[in-house]
């Protein structure tokens, strides 16, 4: 899994010259976004948010046209600074092409770009500090506890009895000469001598299928190493559901099941360490964003309730959490605190609020919609005043199961499709011998063929004869195995190979799609409903997850899995679970972000509603035109 | 070890009739602390401060000169209801004999009699409530835990990972009907049906010879098993100077230590519960008075710095403990908490501040003077409005070392000494053959020795001859062993046996006990110093742990131990660590008000006062008269 942090996947419309460096962006993006986005720092205590004014820009006076100022700029600025092109860049929005002039930067603050283009000002919840403290005598019997916590007064730490058990060696060893760990506000080491210079956490993206690690330099904000590895906890299957059922039918499987998960948190632990050059003791914080199901068995918590309706999560909200509880007390400090992010609902868990977080869905006044396509499929649809969720039972397509040809998105899997009526090329993962379909080429398959008219709008495959007369170069493609119809992608060896033993796409694939984009779009809209708006309203779409990267924007919209809005405006968010994680680590302001989100998003429950159904046979269709 | 509720062992001065049963107090005290030290109940929410106006009592309207109302009771009270004789037994003070009526109970609050006659009204830390929860369904997907929280509100507790792990099976096998159990500000449990009825929690007097145990009902606060045994780490060593040098020895003599602690606890604590018919799992709290060493041993802290100057402590306040931290995990519930008393110096530790809380020294307009005699002597000088604590370095005269024919204070050993010129008379504790000199025995019998003019103001054997003639009915026990003269208490079998064999007390002896008495009365000459006061203005001696409680309290003064009061204000005020760690178990104000001493209470180090050997010395003979 690749960490997608360029949004400009499909950069369009507006192009920028920051300093002279061209970069191109989605029309309707800010300034400071833009910029941030392209890794170009600008100045900023407030993090774009209006309030620092301090991202001082200049549009260079001979652009025509230049950018109107809004009224935060009247007032940060004179009128003659104005006229000379002055603006804040987080209030300047790009809808045409610009050149600007960034000043060196002045203000200290340390920020780092995560997210999807997010500026986040460092502040991490590792504190540490160099402490020279004063020898005890007959005169000063101040406890060495006190006189640790007389110079972190303004941290205000708690103590920890761990640390307690050996503080008075460590002082009297280090000559009181002692660098205090604090994270958050908890003493959770006494290290002799300075060590102020290293600190570390690691973002966990812990999802169903890979698990990515990404190991933090918490003083630079810099990822130093990340690493990928399929979930251990696979052979139990490939769903959350195959997964809670195992710990319903075996007494076992729920130690076992977080057993795995742990594992995998470890194993990928000590991989960043040793590739990022860190000793695990360097490690004081980590976070884990996960869905419901997987946070639950990692903590070891019974996940029976979240597997049948209510739907019922043990809880939202966790509570103080230890490294050494979710598996890593070797592979950590083992003093290591987790954040875990909470979630909305069994089914739209602390991935997507995670998500959200590194999104800024909460903070963006256009209206957004952003999904997570999946076996289980979330969806938020809103902006900084309201925000709505739901989750929809997408079902195994886009992971290429049940897809009699598909495949994981892995080396080999085709990911691209192209059509035209004279020909189909196909772009495969790792350049190799195709041998399978992935969720996007799945998804580009069928928007070909049905804007090739070689799909109906119901999705049937046309008569045979048809087929051969609108598209003459896929002749032959479009065949049969025993009753069924199916569509050769690729025919496997040097001759043509029997269709059993190509790779197609068959007429019951055709509708495992349409029953999962059915179910998506069925969520989108109801969301819409519950807001009084209709698709046109929405500003963007942000894809997340990896299969959001894989596909194609046109193709998403040709088959209606997102509304129908201008393709520059579906984006490929990336990994926004993981990149929320960094940015708890990174900024305890963006991790309170991420905890307040769990009051403003409403939730919508789909399952009770009695219009479901109908809704979804209504979305059943490929949209016309 | 017995603990010793009853400080009217020397009753004097003021009758009072308490709905005509009579009972003989100190002058001086209020009449509600003068009917809860004899267990009859006087409604009152807020203890006996004077805040609630609860205490109504009726001084009969024939006892002649009524207590005059005071400024409170003008509050409280119309003008002809005061005439009538109603007062608030808080607020008025026992100076004469008087007959009260109490009004039949009508408050609530239960309250016990805990400490040195401490009205203690119960609010424990722990609490258990009885919910019906509402079961979850499409319409409500509240997490459960968020369902358990919301009729918990009012306590608003934290969450703890553990609970969360069965929450969900827990609710739903109890079909919703369940108790959960608050420990302060923790959800610890939550327990399928109605446990209410069930809470108890036990109280550790952690001593460095006998460890203590209490098995409390917190519901009623009634004792339901009390154990005591040695501590296990003797072995190591009677003082704690000796179990501190070994973990400088030795590497692994901490943990053993720790170890040996921990299973002293978990012993007794199967005892106590075996013996109350109490499942391990209904102990929710514990509480641990124990001086800075034990404590810092049982957690496992490193005591090092405490066993050389400047005597510094790891830490005087302890974080949250859990029970497992003290070795408890198998023995209470899993989750259970560890109250542990914090320490005022390394010398005068969490068992001292548990007895001022038992003693109410904080509380008390009286200057009183605290002393816990041991090897280590602690003592407290103060009232109210100031406290000031010391430690004196009083050696193992007292625990029987260091006396040729001294030994413990258990069967066999002389415990108390009474002599006139024509006989000596000895109480062994067991009613046994004795064994040896316990302290107070050795107490006594110097007493005497100087009564009868046997030992001369200095502490020197008189001549033989001459004391034949001051007490010819002791002729013959003050005789020689080699060089050394010493004085015989008891011979051994029917002949009288050589000097050699028999229970006798050395000119060496004599000096051990005036070097110790001689350390602690330096102690609290300089804290009346420090106060600006005289031993004229102590109002009351307080003799705390096992040793105060056999000591005689005439004795002590005719030896200047304690300063020359009035026989019947100095007072056994037995185990008062247990009895403080108990309090704490069943008042979270009270355990606050422990907690509040640590501010309250000024630590006088002796040890780099230079004119403390000038004073020794003068406190070396006894006190003439």
């Amino acid at each position: 899994m690749t960490v997608t942090e360029d949004v400009g996947a499909q950069p369009v419309r507006v192009n920028l010259l920051f300093n002279g460096r061209p970069v191109r962006v989605p029309s309707g993006v800010t300034l400071f976004d833009a910029a941030s986005w392209n890794g170009i720092a600008i100045d900023s205590t407030c993090g774009g948010h209006g309030t620092c004014k301090k991202c001082r820009i200049r549009i260079v006076p001979n652009s025509d046209d230049p950018p109107a100022p809004t009224s935060l700029d009247i007032r940060a600025y004179t009128a003659a600074e104005i006229k000379d092109g002055w603006r804040l860049a987080c209030r300047t929005i790009a809808t045409r092409d610009v050149a600007v002039e960034v000043p060196p930067l002045t203000t200290r603050p340390k920020a780092a770009t995560v997210g999807v283009g997010r500026q986040v000002i460092l502040r991490p919840a590792v504190q540490k500090r160099y402490l020279e403290l004063a020898e005890p005598s007959l005169a000063d019997q101040a406890s060495d506890a006190e006189r640790v916590l007389a110079q972190l007064e303004d941290l205000e730490p708690r103590t920890e009895l761990a640390v307690l058990k050996t503080l008075g060696r460590t002082l009297r060893e280090a000559d009181y000469k002692v660098t205090a760990v604090v994270v958050d506000d908890v003493l959770i080491a006494v290290e002799p001598g300075d060590t102020t210079g290293r600190r570390f956490g690691i973002a966990f993206d812990l999802g169903t299928t890979t698990v990515v690690a990404t190991l933090l330099d918490l003083s630079t904000g810099t990822p130093v190493a990340v690493e990928s590895m399929l979930n251990k906890q696979q052979p139990f299957g490939a769903d959350v559901i195959t997964r809670i059922s195992a710990t319903m039918m075996d007494p076992g499987a729920l130690d076992k099941l977080q057993q795995l998960a742990q594992e995998t948190l470890a194993e990928l632990a000590r991989a960043v360490c040793a590739h990022g050059g860190v000793q695990p003791d360097e490690v004081y914080e980590v976070a884990v964003a996960g869905n419901a199901t997987m946070t639950h068995l990692v903590l070891g918590i019974d996940p029976e309730p979240l597997g049948m309706a209510p739907f019922i999560m043990s809880t939202r909200l966790f509570p103080e959490v230890l490294a050494a509880d979710v598996g890593l007390a070797g592979a950590v400090h083992p003093r290591s605190r987790a954040v875990v992010f909470p979630a909305f609902g069994a089914y739209v868990g602390g991935d997507i609020t995670a998500g959200l977080l590194a999104s800024g869905m909460d903070r963006d006044a256009r209206v957004r919609l952003f999904v997570d396509i999946g076996t289980n499929c979330e969806i938020v649809l809103g902006n900084r005043e309201w925000l709505l969720a739901t989750a929809a039972p997408a079902g195994p397509a886009f992971e290429g199961a049940a897809i009699k040809c598909g495949m994981r998105a892995a080396d080999g899997a085709i990911e691209v499709v192209t059509m035209t009526p004279g020909e189909l090329s196909l772009k495969v993962i790792g350049d190799a011998e195709p041998q399978g379909l992935c969720g996007s080429g799945l998804v580009d398959a069928v928007t070909g063929l049905v804007r090739l008219g070689l799909l109906d709008a119901s999705g049937r495959f046309i008569p045979e004869e048809e087929a051969a007369a609108r598209a003459p170069g896929l002749a032959g493609r479009l065949t049969r195995i025993g009753q069924e119809r199916v569509f050769v992608l690729h025919w496997r060896g040097p001759e043509k190979s029997a269709p059993e033993d190509s790779i197609y796409l068959s007429q019951r694939d055709v509708r495992e799609l349409q029953f999962a984009k059915a179910a998506i779009a069925t969520g989108w809209q109801i969301l819409l409903e519950e807001a009084g708006l209709t698709a046109a309203d929405v500003k963007q779409v942000l894809l997340a997850g990896s299969f959001g990267s894989y596909l194609s924007a046109a193709s998403a919209i040709r088959i209606g899995l997102v509304p129908k809005i201008p393709v520059p405006r579906v984006v490929a968010a990336g990994n926004v679970a993981g990149e929320g994680a960094k940015m708890a680590l990174l900024s305890l302001r963006e991790r309170a972000g991420g905890l307040a989100l769990l009051e403003e998003v409403r939730y919508v429950e789909l399952s009770d509603r009695a219009d479901f159904n109908d809704r979804f046979v209504e979305q059943l269709p490929f949209p016309g035109g």
